[in-house]
């Protein structure tokens, strides 16, 4: 069946989901129901209507209309912030700490070290015209804490150091995560819970 | 937004996906763009309307206007084994191992020992009335090796010797599977491969 | 600490235990103290005196100043049958299975394709010997259903069929074993499983 | 084999080690050879003769006649500072961190919320001594994040607070750990992280 082949290559591109657990799906879909196919078809089409990137930080977002979201047009968050994370869902987690009341900018990707990805994937260019045009005093990265998230920071910090030498860059603080047992801490985290110790 | 939570929620039912990767999935298909999510929708619509379950086997298959599917079709398959499996899937496997030219019927569920599934789920009643209709002569009960599948075999298999007491049941054979070590195989595995040694 | 390194080195060593691990066993030592130490100290000494390797089957046993370990000189089991396995815990899940009457060898280890072990590990001129000599009719190979596994027993095979021709060789079933689902079978377990259907 | 049932006992009571693979490290023993067995007993004999606890931090240590450890009686650690950890092998990660130039405190375990382990367990009374006698001005409580090590730290330094009421009591800093990702970090850690940024 030509459909189920197509479809299950295009499942298999979901993040998480590979060839067999693909099938699986595809199974799974024929086994529904056609009232639960035709539901799933259309929230897929609204959704993509429904939710278009923010002008300001990238964030996908019901905009109604407008052309900013609803984090970038709340008048209460503070404008001197700006924390930069690699991808939407980051966001829902630092809303839900409920810790942060600044504005957000959606990297888009990470750098790595062997190839530069695209400009289209990474925002760096965004980026650095958003904080040129904005109030924007601190710019802190919320990047994964691999060597792709420390890279992309650093070569970034450097371009915006060139254009605004007056913006500060913090890093979110390393140290001991919830859990974590001391004799299964590596080095560097130890050196840091230690100077972040209180 | 409404659409993204309705569609993140019909995606957690997708099996071996829970809450948190259907969230993924969604954010993975709002930044996919308009033509992926099209061509996805459009081919949720048509693999339901292509493939419908054999009138015989229960398989889905695109059965082009036809009752029966292409195996059950198929006049040079050995009309007197009958392979039970407990979904579609598992037929893929045992097609691609080439050693069976059987046909096949798809139980849909397996009973467990506290609650009998509906009929609606594990159709036996479908699978007696096809052994009565059929020159099945051998029933080749082909389910997990769990408990769940050795209870739902045993039960069915008493309602078909009722029923037609010659036809022969057999189990797939028990013993090592490929990559097996000796040291760690359970007795009742080592019984069996003593047993069917060659 | 000198000891501490040289008995966290020989800890290492055990099958299983890392070097991490093995200083977690140096610590469990130092705090265990001197009682449980001692003990474990002597019992190390006397398991290796009371436990000799039998001059026939190569099992480590309790010998009690004989030459031959309690099974190849129990009277009851079927000399016809010997069973080739690669270590001694492999025997005793066969035994405790319950379904096996017959004599044991140890062969000591497996040959790799790339490399045959010297023969001081992989024990076949002993084999060899041990079945020009007795009253074997059937040789079982037991060992892991690993390319490895299989080598080795094809291997050792062809020179069993040069001295003795007359000797059957068998290979413990293939097939699925407990708790195994279809779908996740592969080709070579499903033809055996159906081949050995019962 | 009365000895190889007493020795696979002894060993099952290592740390990460079970019955099953206590069964083939003595198996291991077995077929090590009797050089290896006799320098192994005589290593866990002489391990407990080299190394006693420190009279001050209670680390195991070679102490060469001496009742204090080799970091207790070192004058260039800053005496000011007192590390509490629960066990010796967290100080070996500290040490080799590099960033800590105090003094440690094994406190042998943790409390529990249910059950208060054992004073022979816990060095509370212990510690508290310790602080008495000497001229620490700051605790740094380095256990594990987990309910267990909170809890302990906090019933421990209410103690502290009553008997020395001027010393500073401080946790090692939380935060994302290496190689975190932002998506999977909790909220606490993200509040932590989030306050520790620089």
């Amino acid at each position: 069946m030509r459909q189920v082949n197509e479809l299950t290559d295009l499942i298999a591109h979901f993040p998480g989901i590979g060839p067999r657990q693909a099938r699986r799906v595809v199974q799974f879909l024929l086994s529904s129901g056609s009232a639960f196919r035709e539901k799933l078809a259309r929230l897929i089409i609204e959704v993509g209507q429904s939710a278009s990137p923010c002008a300001i930080c990238w964030r996908f977002d019901d905009l109604r209309g407008n052309k900013i979201c609803s984090i970038c047009s709340n008048e209460s968050r503070d404008r001197d912030l700006l924390m930069v994370v690699e991808k939407d869902i980051d966001i829902e987690g630092i809303e839900s700490s409920g810790a942060y009341r600044g504005l957000y900018f959606v990297l888009g990707g990470l750098m790595t070290m062997t190839e530069r990805k695209s400009a289209r994937i990474v925002r760096t260019r965004e980026l650095i015209t958003h904080i040129q045009n904005n109030e924007t005093s601190e710019v802190i990265w919320a990047l994964s804490t691999t060597p792709e998230g420390d890279y992309t920071a650093r070569e970034i910090m450097k371009e915006i150091n060139t254009v605004k030498p007056n913006v500060t860059t913090t890093l979110l603080g390393r140290g001991l995560s919830v859990g974590a047992e001391i004799e299964y801490a590596d080095s560097e985290t130890l050196r840091s819970a230690l100077k972040n110790r209180a």
